[in-house]
């Protein structure tokens, strides 16, 4: 067979072990938090039914959708037709009904509806696992990533929106990631369009508000103009954009102008509501109400929030809010939910460039076993369970090969330790340690050994 | 839109949180020794390209493989072909560039050649995913499963089985899962086939030996003869069939044998030196060297491991071998490598069926603080850092409902702990614990609880 020169397909990734532990201290550190609240972890397949997929993320996201072409003679399902002047989209339908997930909530809301009956509610999961969108691959756009959502779902309780700023809070401080948290309702954005008298282009509103932080305002008043809102709204609108004062000034301000409108009213309610429960979490400022904040308008409708890395200008590296009827689409009408989502991607890009991971969370292998032969080996092979025993991540060189190889292969791992053990040592019962940054060789007992590894372990 | 009875793909599965957590005790289990004896984890794409794939799992494997649809007009790529009257397999080829992965052994050998240059070698990896099979779905056997693989490479000692040995005894010691460890060599077998007179039908002596087990013997004889195995081979074969004795003499009756077949004396050789080298290592008799096992034998060029369960009869719990040359296709030669690969499947099927999963680590939420409303939530969402702080998974009822449907949530999901904390408990700076099963409630401190939580948990 003709060698191939290997690669993996674009927009994917291989991770290797230096990013995999990386990965995974941040996967874990979620984790136990995720955990520590009571959420519980549920996996849903790869492949979900096209059925249960399309029409969920609009037409664009149905395009960016991963088809999986049907086993056997998959042609059968055309009949008749003229395949060649058939509709490429069409005929995908036909050759293909199952497809990867393009995220984890519909996935999710499926899972739910599925197991109603098994599920006590209100229900705390968590879920990290792949998605894939064939998009456009582009620096920091993925065809394949992970994402890693936490939702509650069966409550109303606004308990659970500060439960989630808990959380974030918590997560980003034991990752040791300055965060700012912006929240927003979308009652409170449908007021604002009620208010300035544009209330059915509600959602071209938000969507061009949601630009404020990238482009500036007289791109997003341009913009909004080509959209036809009209002088006055605008005049109304404008006001909004640079809102000041601490939170509570804020809502106050627009609890006067959006008296108007019942929604508006709600949301300023719940608003107020919130602001009350997170009193003293995190940081002063650190949770922010903005009224420019909008994520994906026509998902959520309640409270919305997204978080950003203080020292990192990289977008959000979580982001959610409350959705009021996940599971409708699947025949269970009125559950409501709230849940937000992790970006590891962006994490890990902040948590790399910042040099935030602690060097104990992503070090490998602690001590290495030089090989010197046959005897040796039965040595090494008697010695390396106790290391073991006591945590100390140990490696035997497998061949007897020269020193310097060995040694080399050390550096080359980072490996701090190397166990040194010839004739002498076996006859004696000891064990020559060498650190390798300082070069340094001492003879050692067993119990000296375990001793010095696990002091210098907890310098970190 | 019309409403949709929610399914999963026939094969695939939901992992619903009971589920979730024993299976994630035994993935941990496992993923913490590797990483002991210094494996480092890898993950490669869920998608390969079928050049990557094709071609290495034969023309059956070929078959199973998922394949993805090309994005866009798919249908161009077939340009002027009469597309009703084509093979349906050559137009997939044109309709599709990438499939889902089918195992991770294929996936990590593309990965080793294209980062050789970053790999340094020896390369001790593991590689915990899921991999797809577009098989017919039977009791047990699924379309979407996980692998967990543990690999090096770059190393042709003995001391690697010898390694990958200790870590099967260690694993499963863990899991408290007692088990056979079989090996045997492809040498040796080899070397059998050159004994009976019948080298070139090494694959079909070997096929047929493997089934011993399931099949009588006398079925097996059929096969072989139906094979064109001659009579005279057949009578030098079975005595083979059962032999007894330890695993020396089992070596040393062979040895004999053998010793016209330069092939089946290295076989021996390797397979005296390793059971030197695992001399002491598990329970007496725990490894058995058995010449009928044969395990993909195509792919194998030295020792075979298959890890059987001792207490349930589920097929092979664990098995792999030696390859010699994994990496040639992609073009870098000569790489040997050993690994083996742990079925999470079967071993989350005999510790269900066994009862073997210790309650803490599946235990979920410790302690519930029932809702009574808004004073109360102030006093609960301050008291509930204290326990996460200390460990326990601390949950908050979100809605004001009434206490008996409070605790009928706490029973249903097996919460031990319920905090009751109304207006006297709110005055008086207590906590009110229930004890779920007992239905005892008594008046404490908050370190009081903390305690009596935590000492309860220890009973585990």
């Amino acid at each position: 067979m003709a060698v191939q020169k290997p690669s993996v397909p674009s927009g994917t990734r291989d991770y290797s072990p230096d990013v995999m532990v990386r990965r995974n201290y941040i996967f874990h550190t979620i984790e136990n938090i995720f955990r520590l609240y009571g959420y519980q972890p549920v996996e849903t397949p790869a492949m979900e039914y096209l059925s249960t997929l399309m029409g969920k993320y609009g037409e664009e996201g149905d395009k960016l959708l991963y088809r999986i072409l049907n086993s056997g003679n998959f042609l059968a399902a055309a009949g008749n037709l003229d395949i060649q002047s058939e509709d490429p989209v069409r005929l995908s339908g036909l050759f293909c009904e199952k497809g990867l997930r393009y995220d984890l909530t519909v996935p999710f809301a499926r899972y739910v509806v599925q197991h109603r009956n098994e599920i006590t509610f209100p229900f705390r999961r968590y879920q990290i696992q792949p998605v894939w969108r064939a998009d456009r691959p582009q620096k920091g756009r993925y065809r394949e990533f992970y994402q890693c959502d936490v939702d509650i779902v069966g409550s109303n309780s606004l308990l659970n929106e500060r439960e989630l700023i808990e959380i974030i809070i918590e997560i980003f401080s034991r990752l040791n990631i300055a965060c700012l948290i912006r929240i927003n309702n979308r009652k409170v954005l449908a007021g604002i369009a009620a208010y300035i008298g544009e209330a059915d282009k509600l959602t071209h509103i938000t969507a061009s508000m949601d630009k404020l932080g990238k482009a500036g305002q007289e791109q997003v008043v341009a913009e909004l103009m080509e959209r036809g809102i009209g002088r006055d709204a605008l005049r109304k609108l404008e006001p909004l954009f640079s809102l000041h004062g601490d939170n509570r000034s804020k809502v106050e301000h627009l609890e006067r102008l959006l008296s108007g409108s019942i929604t508006g009213r709600q949301g300023i309610a719940e608003m107020k509501q919130l602001l009350d429960l997170i009193d003293g979490l995190g940081q002063p400022g650190q949770v922010e109400f903005d009224v420019r904040l909008a994520r994906g308008l026509n998902y959520y409708t309640g409270t919305i929030i997204e978080v950003l890395s203080k020292n990192e200008n990289i977008g959000s590296v979580c982001g959610g809010g409350r959705y009021d009827d996940l599971t409708g689409i699947f025949g269970m009408p009125g559950l409501s939910g709230v849940g937000v989502s992790f970006g590891a991607d962006r994490i890990y890009d902040v948590m790399n460039r910042l040099d935030l991971f602690p060097p104990a969370a992503v070090s490998s292998t602690q001590l290495l076993f030089v090989n010197f032969g046959i005897k040796e080996q039965k040595y090494m092979n008697a010695l390396a369970p106790s290391m073991r025993k006591e945590g100390i991540i140990t490696e035997l060189y497998p061949d007897e090969a020269k020193l310097k190889k060995q040694l080399a292969y050390a550096n080359s791992k980072g490996i701090p330790f190397v166990a040194i053990v010839g004739e002498e040592e076996r006859n004696k019962g000891k064990i020559t340690l060498k650190e390798m940054t300082s070069g340094e060789q001492k003879q050692l007992t067993l119990e000296q050994v375990i001793e010095h590894i696990n002091s210098w372990k907890k310098k970190f």
